[in-house]
């Protein structure tokens, strides 16, 4: 039996830390009107999520819509950790300058292939849930 | 640098038995028009996907849409791993029986509280992609 847990909301400036602990996340979207979710490397820049992708075809049909993006911790023995979900508008980067600075290592990707079409979410909208054991 | 890994796609067969393996998983859907994304726990109950969830105003409304439920489990050193992502149609379960049934200590969730809305998923697409390292 575990010991009895408590899911306490975090707000924006608890949440961006958290963000910048992780290298994956997952990026949920709208394709052929069915939800689709996609598991992804990301990096924060100037306050946006970046996001190297490859060559899908969905990836630019999501220029200027708004996409969600999850990323999480979780420990699973403990029943513990963290949620953290960014909602705002997608925005395929064209700019060769920007692509430039965006293509450091930390926005490398670990599957294979070339990723060569960038994506920034605006962080219009950040909520965050952690559940923690309760303490005595 | 880490060793070069390879992205191999599941079907079916190799999505099921790892779906077994996790406890939890992220549910995909939409909430006024925005997409959204909710962490819960999860079991297997004859062929779909039941989710214990509390009493959220969104649970109800998630009845007989379609929804998306992804799982995965990652190594974040190897950068190795896997995803499935199941996409179905929700269904809000109302009868006595079925819910004496899907309420075994198997699908009881992480976090406090009554978790009295029971959701099905139907796995009518189930696709999976596994990141390893490439052998030599």
């Amino acid at each position: 039996m575990n010991r009895p847990n408590e899911l306490q909301t975090l707000d924006f400036k608890e949440c961006l830390p958290l963000l910048r602990t992780q290298a994956f996340g997952r990026l949920v979207f709208t394709e052929q009107a069915l939800p689709a979710i996609r598991l992804v490397n990301y990096s924060l820049h100037n306050g946006q999520i970046a996001l190297r992708l490859g060559r899908s075809p969905w990836v630019p049909r999501l220029d200027r819509t708004v996409v969600a993006f999850e990323v999480d911790d979780i420990d699973k023995e403990a029943h513990t950790g963290w949620s953290v979900v960014v909602i705002g508008k997608a925005r395929l980067v064209l700019d060769i300058d920007e692509l430039v600075t965006l293509s450091d290592p930390s926005t490398r990707s670990w599957v294979p292939g070339p990723r060569d079409q960038v994506l920034c979410v605006d962080m219009e909208q950040v909520t965050g849930r952690r559940l923690r054991l309760v303490e005595h």
